[in-house]
């Protein structure tokens, strides 16, 4: 089909009326800078001595200091939710100049849709209340704008996302590619573009400072929509393709390469069971790999209906996957608890004495398999 | 490394006390059978007359009965949270006997760690109510027993599902396939094998009536360790991967053949977000397909975080995904709302008149890309 | 002050027009009859054999009926939340009408604004999708109909059900009375005036039937402004008025008397407690009440807040209040659960069997204290 | 019955084992000093530039901050979930020695059960985390220990309170009281036994500073037990009594006096519903009373059961009690949005310019009724 060989990057039956968009989309999200904030420590520290959520948040802060004073230990970051379109962008960033975190497994949207989105020089923007009530949503569509609860995003911006990473994939060599592979190219792009075009960007930082990012279901978020373009284009002939199965071998690899581990888990979903599931993983693979051995996950999820995002990480140490010594559920939505648990152990300090573990010079340094 | 050659599926630390396992796993779950309840019908009637969640029950199950009259509507069903494990299957294998759905996607974790399990035999096993405080989660581990909030599973049987998965990529041609295609593959297995060890399943039945199943998250589920198997074991020779880029390739083919659908979604998820973004990568490949005509989604998710599982339909409307006439988001437990909303279109009977779509010859008939 | 001695019964500054109130009072709630619908009983059945709520609803269901089989067992029915106006009415009317409660504690709300309104002969509605937004409140309250999340109320009406407790009161002897002996005063003031005005009452079921209504914080609802209207007509002259004291000692002298009582909580909040709490009482005056027998709860409410509403059945055993050999959460909406619950126990028919406790007569037997 | 006049003050059935007690009750709540943490101010400020639970808190801290600044404004704080055992305790003791509230309307377990308890002398423990499983509840219980989730609680003391309630009662002359006047009773017995046992006291400081506390459901608590033995005691002879309907008359004649109301609400439940409808109780005396003009709730509850925990702003002005320009719900535990609300409000110091309204005096000035 024709079609399917000429993108079209617009959307299609989309008004383009630029002074109704510029009614929804006046003021922007900012990111909340946590290295400004000592005087989250002193809360935090009181908030030990209360009970419910607080008590839980402090005893998080507290493992998470842990586990960067553990010099041993692999911080590995799961994201699943809208973070970076809430704000959180900057928080992630400096975690990642500090040291403060050594792979992150993610959903797409964050890393892609969201961040790559800004350093394309896209921005977020503060929904006006009555949008949430969905009523709007329809005239919202007509202006090509999309909503995330309280957030709007130009669709012609996502659009353009899309675009470039169907470009970039059709700069690289044929062959199969982790998620991980992909998205450093995505920080190379950036690197070799005159970098971000805004303050702060996860996926530029992470390229500078090896840190290895994945996303496990890397088509379904704005790469998916290059994917799908450059399957369209070249059909069966040869192409990059998405690995997925690279993804798991290679976060895998580093377990086996760096038994201590610990995990700060921001929402569930895939990220969370893939990265705990890589213990069982290297144990498959004949490697006496021990559990995780630091666990936090900040979440708003129920536990009783089974999902997977709401499991306890209790439940998780029944799967050998998680050691329940130093673990903690916080039950919290993330942009309150986030800031509070992230700046606590910021301000702290003891990621100054720690050095970041390279993981993306770990894994280009041996690659997959039988060598 | 030699390790990575010889896979290890035995749980290393566990003990294998057979006594102390009769222990934990002697009571199976049972799959409800809606076939028999003909007397949902009018409790779900006399609930549209009420208010809160049964009203907006009985709703979603009136959009799934016209979606079966719509004779143009192919129906796709999207899966997330542990709903085989907890008594679903029975209902998913009769909608697919009773052309009631046309497509499966779902997470990993429901095809392969549970359905397919099932069909080689093993079960899931009632846990007894102490066991859901976690405090008994150390010593199911040390009896290699994983423990799902209220259900339980043996590992050692987990462990040789995992390694099936892998004899099956083993034995196939080198090459990029999607998650369907691997998971057709299962079902071929199951039949060629003297069929499913269990009175219903999810991967054979739907292998028999070409209905196409896609787990876009591939690897994280039992099949991923299979996945990383073959990587250890192949390196870079050639070998077959799983392409997830194919997958989204594939299922936005379906909505360009079959422009009407409806989505009936069970917790939301990648399989949530991968099945509305067909409608936008459509559009992307040149074509003016619809919105989702109808959709419903049943999840205890909070729409207030922000995340992807608990956004509103009226949301994926401002996306251009969705449309709004006939949508119904029901706040309930899977186990409670679904066998009704499905028991009651089952009886129903619009299905009756109905014809499968045979979505897996259509992907088979016709090769991606550019041909 | 003068305005203080006639009561205004009228919304100030609402709009009276008929058309428009028309427009949003079409559609009346219809009460569920869960008398009709014995296909509840194998669908529960089968949910026993599943997991997560499911299961715990068919225990659930299952320690209800044994409650009713036990034959000491006074049945104590606790009511929180919005559940009249929600359809559950005529569940409630059945259960006093086949002995299948003792007693009920329930807030004002479902009592006097909700089950007595409609005795009044006034109805609720059906609030159409786009009201539960909250944007167009302000145009309800300008007509004067209020808002319970989908469902409509005149506020006309409810003034008018304010004005006829007002006048109750006005009719009756100086004294201090329980909240108990105020509502047998609704029940004969329904009786003595030809009835309900609609099919089904539960103030004039359990007068007719001798089962005490207790409502904790009885001047939190309609009656409250009754209770006010006195207090603003008599001041400290004598009057009748409401001993919230005698609530607890009254219910209390119940659990001395009838020392075996199991629980049915339709969600939490004060009616729970205070009905957990007449164990302690009991000891308090001296008498070796044991724990409840059996306790089930039906709630939304989420424990790891803290509040009463969620607080689990086995923490209430801390207290010393509940026994846990026999008690169960079930985590759903009401709507969904409670149908499902009586309805299982009612076609069951170990009711037929049970006598009831008519526990007005014993209270009015013997009055309170030394005598 | 001999029993009923002397009451039992110890539980009955218990182990007073003081080695096992202590293995409990080692380390105490402590409660939060916002006063000391300025650096509340600019995380909450950042909050508001972000998006979900983050913005909404920025933005009912600077409506709180509006109340204040606002002079006509009478600031009605409604609290309901266990928050004094939880160590919110300081934080509402610093709002009234700061004139940032004039009326306080609370569940009486915050009030009695843990504010007066505390003034007694008694304390709040941290439970272990295991201990927040449940099965340790019926342990104990033998040993008299009382769970609140996270929180334990020597239910020896907890009878001591019981017990001092009621011999306050039994030294007031005979007549029918509000909750608000008996609460009076109990600073002032505080005040002349010496003070309170523990460095601050809500019931102790409202006293002083002529804030009135209603408690609407008065015998839901611990001095509902004193209720009890009064009536157990004395019988129909004359006595103090509970009038709850003075406690709605009280609270109707302070918004008849001050018409400009804000409300600052921590969860839901009676205290929310009781204090929202003094302005229809305003109308229905005759009095053209405005709708709450700011409201700001602290709630985890869910708005699709139809609980009034859970019921939003916006609904409760279509039923003309709140107004809409200045509401806020912030969907979060109240231990981490309370210190951030008031601590961003205390430091931003418009309270320095504020006057307290000394709601007491008003009340005892001018008796209830025609006078």
């Amino acid at each position: 089909m024709a079609q399917d060989q000429t993108l079209n990057t617009t959307p299609m039956k989309a008004k383009h009326d630029a002074d109704a968009r510029k009614k929804f989309l006046g003021k922007t999200i900012e990111h909340i800078d946590i290295t400004k904030n000592p005087g989250i420590v002193p809360v935090v520290e009181a908030m030990g001595h209360m009970a419910f959520s607080s008590r839980d948040l402090q005893r998080a802060a507290d493992i998470y200091d842990r586990m960067l004073k553990d010099k041993e230990c692999g911080v590995i970051l799961t994201l699943a939710g809208s973070l970076i379109s809430a704000g959180l962008k900057k928080v992630i960033v400096d975690m990642i100049r500090s040291n403060m975190v050594d792979a992150i497994v993610s959903t797409g949207a964050n890393i892609v849709d969201q961040d790559f989105f800004e350093a394309l020089g896209f921005r977020h923007y503060v929904a006006s209340d009555e949008l949430k009530s969905g009523l709007f949503d329809g005239e919202l569509r007509e202006h090509a704008i999309d909503r995330i609860y309280d957030t709007l995003i130009s669709e012609d911006e996502l659009r353009i996302c899309d675009e470039v990473t169907g470009k970039i994939f059709d700069g690289m060599e044929s062959g199969a590619y982790s998620s991980r592979e992909f998205l450093r190219e995505f920080g190379r792009y950036l690197d070799e573009n005159g970098g971000p075009k805004c303050a702060d960007s996860i996926v530029y930082e992470a390229f500078k400072r090896d840190v290895p990012i994945f996303c496990p279901a890397f088509s379904d978020c704005s790469a998916g929509f290059g994917l799908v373009a450059i399957q369209a284009a070249r059909g069966d002939s040869p192409k990059p393709t998405w690995d997925g199965g690279k993804d798991f071998y290679e976060l895998t690899q580093l377990k086996i390469k760096n038994k201590e581990t610990g995990l700060l888990m921001i929402g569930g979903g895939v990220p969370k069971n893939f990265t705990q599931d890589i213990v069982v993983a290297a144990e498959v693979l004949g490697h006496d790999a021990p559990m995780h051995k630091y666990a936090i996950q900040i979440t708003v999820a129920d536990v009783r209906d089974g999902a997977l995002s709401s499991s306890t990480l209790k439940e998780a140490s029944s799967w050998g996957k998680v050691d329940t010594v130093f673990e903690q559920m916080v039950y919290s939505e993330a942009t309150l608890a986030m800031p509070l648990i992230v700046g606590y152990a910021y301000h702290k300090g003891s990621w100054k004495a720690r050095t970041g573990k390279k993981w993306s010079q770990v894994l280009e340094q041996q690659p997959a398999g039988v060598a």
